[in-house]
């Protein structure tokens, strides 16, 4: 079909540009436009093989004079609208421009557009903030063949009837099977009148067939976090989230934070078992929720990817986490671990496949490999420091040269836990605050509610606690309002200025409100755990060599509340000109796994190089400890980082 | 270590020669033997990599003075018997003459033998009848490392550095570990106080860890028959084989022959699941049995392999076989079919594997091709034919050059039904039978009793019935005595001459003893039989272009009990004189597939060659079916098959 420009032919031909690709060539009249696309390379999608059964092939007409192309290119360079096209559109509504590809027959010159949703690898630019397009290449991918029926004297199976046509349909060759597909293969052949489609993982396995054609695949991507399981039902096809939703980590009820779930599991032979059926459990469930969300059935969900700490990581996969609570913290695996759902007794397609993110080191998980999937900093060239701060933070610096990571025992406090009115960020939390420096007073929002409180309409709105990102933000404005002392000490002699300073034993107190206040001891627990940070970022920095980054990213749920300057005034992260809030990105590096095949290897080539600094067993870790329990920043102190005014 | 035989060096070198692979080279003073031959690629055996713990690297000096290397190789110039040695000795005997290569450190010229239970490709003669010299390369194998412990500031997981230590030390790279053995994996390696065993399948995968030194491996070869399950577990180090059993395939109780189970399943929604887990259930307790005889955990089974007809091997990967009940008898699957044991609720190592051998046609099965792997004729210049008669005949005709295959529908009468006084090959039948020509008085042997009829001793025996080759034998003995024409008729006229000769309606029969007779009808079954045989063959033949064949092999239990004199006697089979039994062929496939990896890749390069012929599409089978009915050689025709005199 394809000629070279210069040969001649007795059939007439005709010039093809198609964009936005630039390819060309010359074809004889009468060849499809998706043929003309294969034979050039141009990524132009098909799961029916060319039958007009999944409209995937739609292009349009780029109409007029191409002075750059030497052509004119015109609607009727192309045969008439078919039955078939017909036939698809009373199906499914069309766009009037378009033609299916594979019907539209070359009659003359043309230039022919390939529009982005008739691509294969189609970009999908996340929509929080962002670093990175997800250019949608699944690992599993599904092709629809007709397959030849058995005849007497053809002793060829059924699977080598079926592979035989993959190959020649879709260049597939050397395809292994899975056994749950060839079991039912028979019945799904002769259901489908020997028309049927394929799920092909990784273009080596035969994962799931249906009768006839199917065009919907799905997949998961799920975030096991200590305290939230999180997950995002894709389409496969698109990219598109269809359903996302989280439930409560089951295992709360063997201990709040990990290290008492881990002193569960020593104390209870069975408890990692017991940990692993409540994890598993949970999984599937968010699983059923997901799908009835999207409205997709189980069977329909191909592939499943998962990121977590180490702790969850090891539990969730039927690894004893023990000696994660004991130096030297040694991982039972640190390669991204590849399973069938089943064997996570997970209810998916009976083909489905999940994929572990790999961890980084003991404390630096399968979560924190998310992150780097999803903020890239290995291929930027700025230095990016990106915290993810929960029980421990994750830290990870670098740029395209080296990348650093560690992790640094911050303790529970950002979370709310060893403060006086800490509580989960959750409707009721204070989660903002604001002291004006004259009076005093505060003024301060709560979750679920939008008015502040100094705001028509609060009235009547009781807050139950403190967040974290609330008591990041009280202390940090208690400083620059000189009701904190650079030492972290609530100046007791401002009880007189104001009735918010109160006497408690033998320090002060700041009421925030009739029943919340911040204690003196709450000041020291955020002190701990911002130096911890601090510290861990710092070595880091050292190991470095140098003085500043270009950039920070705060990750994980509490990173994402906390207002920069706040966390820059309270000297939580060195000072810098550009810090934001990366998201849930754990969250979104196991949907970047799960719409890109190539991103597995590229993080798990990362995570082998990058360098593991294990804190505990740098002496400077604790100067840089000692040095960053201060509180720098105060009133007017003209070295405060910016701030911006509400 | 090694260096070229010109090298000069400062520290002394020695020339050592390895017998009886003749590989030589240079090597320094202190170079152990094992050393040396790994550097020349002397196939030398080593499990624990040179610890002197498995003992497989035991080598002997072959002193003396050797002209053709020109040097004189002494015991002495090793090292001294070692600590190590000697401990080994005192666990295990050891030979005087032997040395452990591991131990043993050159000091001057020698000439080494690696004796035969030193090679890891150990050859091992089959003990039946034989063509075949199996290799023992099994496709598992045992490594022992020791693994480096975790330490502070070292980030590599256990899995990591155990991957590290099968890349130094066995040169293993790229493995990929089972998630079975991954859950353990870290209580293995502490209880083994970081020294592990572990079973490396197909060079690929980690299918089993044990804590420390573990060199016991087996697997057990299956012939999984429409009337029994025979199964021969094996060492696969030695190759040797520990225990053979054999069991009634439950599946009887769902038919007695094939078809009437595909009926049986036909007609229940739910049989095919049934018998799967009928035949399954059946082959674990063999599994049982074999490793209790065999005194081998269930856990050391790590390899399995399976072999068995079309129907069969569908029931027991769990196949619907409805489809090989109507033509054109589609296989669901004709290649090999590999698979976790597990898959198959079969208890032996949590990591085991199976294989079942490729099946050929919708007639002619994976027994089918271990028949062909056992026989080997694709591997030899002489025209062979392998029939391996049961229900149906599965036939195999060709050489290296080409290959033909076809199953004939011969019914059960050789299996002993339709046979008035037919019974399976079983104590109590009457299995070979001997016709006086001048008396008609009969001497015939029953299974399970030494003596013939007429011996002394025999006093008191009672056959129970006449099995396959009894029946064989009696009516080829009839002909020859000319009690039957050639026409198959029992000769009435002879009733005068002996009380053998009884009318029995308005035909006769031939009375065997008391109550067991040869009927009119028992002849006409067998005749309808021999002929659906004689027609496949010939349909060969025609195939092939041949008028003879240089030999012929008799498989499977009838095939192997049938005294050739008489099969050819009864035209059975075509004219030869080289004509005898193969034994279980099918189970030896299976046990070569078991010990020998690349024998798998051999019967599926000649399954996927070999032409596969369909009998009930050739006219001709009908016109040579019809031309096979009688019985050519009658008493005293020149023409006879030779014969041997009792």
């Amino acid at each position: 079909m394809l000629k070279g420009a210069g040969a001649a032919a007795a059939v007439p031909e005709s010039l093809v540009v198609f964009t936005p690709s630039g390819l060309r060539g010359h074809f004889e009249t009468g060849t499809s436009v998706l043929d003309a696309a294969r034979a050039l390379g141009v990524d132009l999608d098909s799961v029916c093989g060319g039958r007009g059964i999944c409209g995937r092939c739609q292009i349009e007409v780029a109409t007029g004079k191409h002075a750059k192309h030497g052509i004119t290119s015109l609607a009727d360079h192309l045969s008439p609208w078919s039955t078939t096209e017909q036939e698809y559109a009373d199906r499914r509504p069309m766009k009037p421009s378009r033609r299916l590809g594979c019907s539209a027959l070359i009659s003359g010159d043309l230039v022919i557009d390939v529009p982005a949703d008739s691509q294969i690898h189609r970009q999908v630019v996340r929509k929080e903030a962002e670093t990175r397009i997800i250019e949608i290449d699944p690992v599993v991918r599904l092709h629809y063949v007709e397959v030849e029926e058995p005849g007497l004297g053809d002793a060829r199976s059924d699977l080598q009837r079926l592979l035989e046509a993959l190959e020649k349909e879709w260049d597939l060759s050397g395809l292994e099977c899975e056994h749950s597909v060839l079991v039912g293969l028979q019945r799904t052949l002769r259901d489908g009148k020997w028309a049927v489609t394929v799920a092909v993982h990784d273009g080596e396995t035969i994962t799931a067939a249906w009768p006839g054609f199917h065009d919907r695949a799905f997949g998961i991507a799920l975030d096991i976090g200590s305290t939230t399981v999180a997950g995002h039902l894709c389409d496969l096809h698109t990219g598109e989230v269809l359903a996302s939703a989280g439930v409560m980590n089951p295992q709360i009820r063997f201990g709040e934070d990990l290290m008492s779930r881990v002193s569960y599991l020593m104390l209870n032979p069975s408890g990692a078992e017991e940990m692993t059926r409540a994890v598993r459990d949970c999984v599937d469930d968010l699983i059923g929720e997901l799908a009835q969300r999207a409205d997709v059935g189980r069977a329909e969900v191909l592939e499943l990817t998962f990121v977590g700490n180490p702790i969850m990581h090891h539990l969730f996969l039927g690894l004893d986490p023990s000696e994660l609570g004991t130096a030297p913290f040694a991982l039972a695996t640190d390669r991204a671990v590849r399973m069938k759902a089943s064997e996570l007794d997970l209810i998916v397609n009976p083909g489905a496949r999940g994929y572990m993110l790999p961890c980084i080191a003991g404390h630096v998980g399968a979560d924190t490999a998310g992150v780097i999937l999803a903020e890239a900093p290995h291929q930027a060239d700025p230095l990016t420091l990106i915290a993810d701060i929960g029980t421990n933070a994750e830290i990870v610096l670098g740029n395209r040269e080296r990348l650093l990571a560690a992790s640094s025992p911050t303790g529970p406090a950002f979370e709310g836990a060893q403060v006086s009115a800490g509580q989960r960020a959750a409707p009721g939390a204070i989660e903002r605050v604001r002291i004006d420096p004259e009076t005093l007073e505060p003024r301060f929002k709560v979750i679920g509610y939008d008015p502040w409180s100094d705001e028509p309409g609060f009235e009547g709105t009781r807050a139950t606690g403190i967040c974290g990102s609330g008591i990041i933000e009280a202390i940090a404005e208690m400083r620059w309002a000189g009701i904190v002392t650079q030492d972290g000490i609530i100046d007791g002699s401002l009880a007189e200025r104001s009735e918010r300073i109160v006497p408690e034993g033998r320090t002060f107190s700041y009421r925030l409100t009739e029943d919340l206040s911040v204690t003196q001891n709450d000041i020291r627990a955020i002190q701990l755990a911002k130096a911890a940070l601090h510290a861990g970022v710092r070595l880091l920095m050292d190991h470095m060599g140098i003085d500043r980054v270009d950039r920070i990213r705060l990750a994980g749920a509490f990173g994402s509340q906390i207002d920069p300057d706040h966390a820059l005034g309270l000297g939580l992260v060195p000072d810098c000109a550009d810090v934001s809030a990366a998201g849930n990105a754990a969250g979104t590096g196991a949907r970047i796994a799960l719409l890109n095949r190539a991103s597995r290897a590229e993080i798990e080539e990362v995570v082998r190089q990058i360098e593991k600094v294990e804190t505990a067993m740098e002496p400077r870790f604790q100067e840089h400890f000692v040095a960053a329990v201060g509180i720098p920043y105060g009133a007017g102190e003209s070295s405060r980082p910016r701030r911006r005014k509400r």
